[in-house]
């Protein structure tokens, strides 16, 4: 016998949430495929090593993913795909590491390069010149952290649209467009979300252009993805000597930047009101007059970017520019862009919260290449369908919940074919119908479980009903909708209950639902 | 830099398999809900203790399954949940077993028993009197096996539905109607397939009417489960003595029943002709007038399913009765079926070959009780979705290719916002756009890529055609079907190209779809 239990961070996910991940899901991958991407999958387990960044090091299990050994001993290769080889010339063999996909990202590197590698191999891949590829996946990924904070969880799901093989900004535009048509898809309205566009070159010509060294990029932007969390005064101060941490009483180490470069970067930041229009912006970022190469492209871009989205009618209503936006990771290369949701939450606390960013992406030119070093321009974007789930829910947005089956209840087992040729026929008319099979045989206990199922109808046909020819039909759902309203038990039944002539059951019951 | 690629056995799925991947999934499920199914999903990695079966007894994977160590050290339960501790009264932690689910029956049988255990805990479940729950649930399953013959995976998808809590053979009758209304939506028609039904019980009343001792049932059903791959000979000599085997030369040890017995057993199976009516086979299973109460019950049952099968429509094209199917599985209890395609194909090899069965069930009431103790009654059935999506591919069912999106040609980069413009005014109206953004830029590079996506239309715009206000539209698919049809060159572009003024490309576009 054993104690049956789920691992910690992993979940059963019920009907009702289901029907919800399912919702966003079809409604996203419906304009996924409006724009022409393809659905491709991956597996969920992969060689360790080509999902790169969470290489283990030692056989162990590495911070972070879930990741094992394979049962399987099979031979090492080198870089090229040829296997390596003792002095003796026996081939060198090994147990490589699995590890459960972490990303969607990852694999489409793996599935690209592999897509392309015969090619590659025989030097038919120009750089510059690379295969175009568009694909969307969805599935569960894995993150095994340490730490689970609530409402976190170690298997969770993701859905992503990307384009490898083309520099194309066109596409970081549509990028844009999929996002917003996407959430208005799922029933996230117009003004209730905005999208924030940005431009990773503008952030990098702007910080060489007061002279901060590029090996410093990386460290200044991850200060700057702080503004939300910590303020303006927070981030001057971590770019300079250092702060004091509010909540905690922790000194965090500044990067130490001159107080010329910090007051720079700050000036930079709050210069934008991002209530202006994406031409207000432009211009500002335009006046700067900074003109550095990858400033003056990065640019260039976002007016590109621009003009695509207005001829399309993507209004500021929709996609905002704010050269203060960062996100998160350090693989982006050109334009990023991130939904944000507008609406606020009450948490456990009964405290209101923002919701923030619900989903988002960019361009990361150097995917393909951290794995076969070949450079391949990319852009794309990922839905977190399980964080947007939560947040429909925690802000009240979940679509109607869906009617259960038409009940038919089992009053009396020797009836059981003619239960059956009810539901029967009523399939056959596309209705979903379920005949009640518990064990559990009381009318209360076979209602109970109709009402758990949101079933709309329930039809009751006992020894009298067959005789008669006729059927109960209890309509469960206005019932429901009376129950508040009618307080007279007769004048309820009679609203909510009628006899129905058996041969009559199917039109009947149409009309009804 | 890494050589990229997948982990043996396991595989990318490309857009056209997904498609028809798909297509099974949502037409299966459309049905499942129609019987009133629930969709509940589990997690793809479980404790191995709670899967069953499968536990490791070392530290190492075993073999079949995908196993490796939790990384995460946790407390160690015993059987009621209750944490164990050592005589200082500590906790005793381990880094527990995890396991990739091998199907979604041993997660299902972990789910349920969650899901009753509190009142379980606190004796408020009545055994036979356990709470109902069906639901369906899709997703893939994970088997290292160490041998992989071709055509076999170790990442695959099943789709199941499952009946927990009722002894009710009306569900079982449903089961059948369930997958008969599946394979029909998928698109397998009447008299290409057929679905087998039985009963365990019969046959083990039967065993036990002629002197098999019930601990060498499963033996004896492990042989006769060989009838279509050794025929009627090869099943009696391995009841009996044992026999040679054809095509190795090997001795196959028999299992020793004596010459009385195993010819009983031969009589048994030859004696019913499945293309008598179920009625006829029912008679003949009576007139053996076998008394033992489990033949009568398993009779019972039959003739109970039959009278469904019968009232519901559900006649010999649909579903006989054989009472030499087994199924190979040990746990099942009572009715079983299973489905066969009656079709054939044509191996790598040239070589006419059975598909055989494709899915099928059956009533395994031990599903609970092997886990926690307790007895439920649980009736399912599964169908594989990769093997079936395999078996329509060879067969040559697979429903009509997706078509792919309208395709606008890039011809001048300087025309971006336009195309934008035309494709954002096309999918307002529902319809799958695609802007090529590829790095290739040729016509015929891009024509080509097209082409490969199964694109219906493409729309040129040059210069000229934009000063003109006009589009090329070309109908690729039309293209196609007429280029074996047309030589001339300029009668077949006249059929599949002209000219459309922009303003009208939307209206004139959906007509042409």
């Amino acid at each position: 016998m054993v104690f049956p239990r789920k691992i910690k961070g992993f979940r059963d996910i019920d009907h009702g949430l289901n029907s919800l991940r399912w919702h966003i899901i079809e409604k996203a991958t419906e304009i996924y495929k409006r724009f022409g991407f393809e659905h491709w999958d991956s597996p969920t387990l992969e060689y360790a090593e080509t999902l790169g960044k969470y290489l283990p090091e030692a056989d162990e299990v590495v911070d972070g993913v879930y990741s094992f050994k394979n049962p399987e001993i099979e031979p090492q290769f080198n870089d090229k795909g040829t296997e390596l080889r003792d002095k003796s010339n026996n081939v060198l063999m090994t147990n490589h590491h699995l590890t459960m996909r972490y990303d969607l990202t990852a694999p489409l590197a793996r599935m690209y390069s592999e897509l392309i590698w015969q090619k590659f191999m025989h030097n038919q891949v120009q750089e510059g010149k690379a295969d175009l590829f568009r694909r969307f996946q969805f599935g569960p990924v894995y993150r095994f952290e340490a730490k689970l904070d609530p409402g976190r969880f170690r298997e969770f799901w993701q859905i992503d649209f990307d384009t490898v093989g083309s520099d194309s900004v066109a596409t970081d535009a549509e990028n844009c467009m999929i996002l917003s048509d996407a959430l208005e898809n799922i029933g996230i309205k117009k003004g209730e979300y905005i999208i924030k566009l940005n431009n990773r070159k503008i952030i990098k010509g702007f910080l060489e252009s007061i002279g901060v060294k590029s090996e410093q990029d990386a460290d200044v932007m991850r200060v700057i993805d702080k503004l939300d969390k910590i303020g303006i005064t927070g981030v001057t101060e971590e770019l300079g000597k250092g702060r004091k941490d509010e909540k905690s009483g922790a000194f965090i180490t500044g990067l130490g930047l001159n107080k010329k470069i910090s007051d720079g970067i700050e000036k930079f930041l709050v210069s934008f009101d991002t209530n202006q229009t994406r031409k207000k912006i432009l211009e500002s970022l335009s006046s700067l007059k900074i003109d550095n190469e990858i400033y003056v492209q990065g640019l260039a871009e976002l007016l590109e970017i621009d003009a695509i989205l207005e001829k399309t009618g993507y209004d500021e209503q929709t996609v905002i520019i704010d050269p203060s936006m960062i996100r998160g990771m350090g693989y982006y290369t050109g334009p990023i862009f991130e939904a944000e949701y507008l609406g606020t939450y009450k948490d456990a606390k009964g405290q209101k919260r923002k919701v923030g960013s619900i989903c988002g992406g960019g361009r990361y030119d150097g995917l393909v290449e951290n794995l076969i070093g070949l450079k391949v321009p990319a852009s794309g974007a990922s839905i977190g369908v399980d964080r947007l789930a939560e947040i429909m829910t925690l802000t009240g947005k979940v679509p109607q919940l869906i009617d259960g089956p038409v009940f038919i209840v089992n009053f009396d087992d020797h009836l059981m074919p003619e239960y059956q040729k009810i539901a029967s026929d009523l399939r056959k008319e596309g209705l979903e119908v379920e005949i009640y099979y518990g064990a559990k045989k009381g009318l209360k206990q076979q209602l109970s479980y109709a009402d758990k199922k949101n079933c709309t109808l329930a039809i009751i046909i006992g020894e009298d009903e067959f005789n008669k020819g006729v059927a109960t039909v209890k309509n469960l759902k206005l019932g429901k909708e009376l129950a508040d309203k009618i307080s007279d038990k007769k004048e309820w039944t009679s609203k909510v209950q009628k006899e129905i002539k058996v041969d009559k059951l199917v039109k009947e019951i149409q009309k009804m639902l």
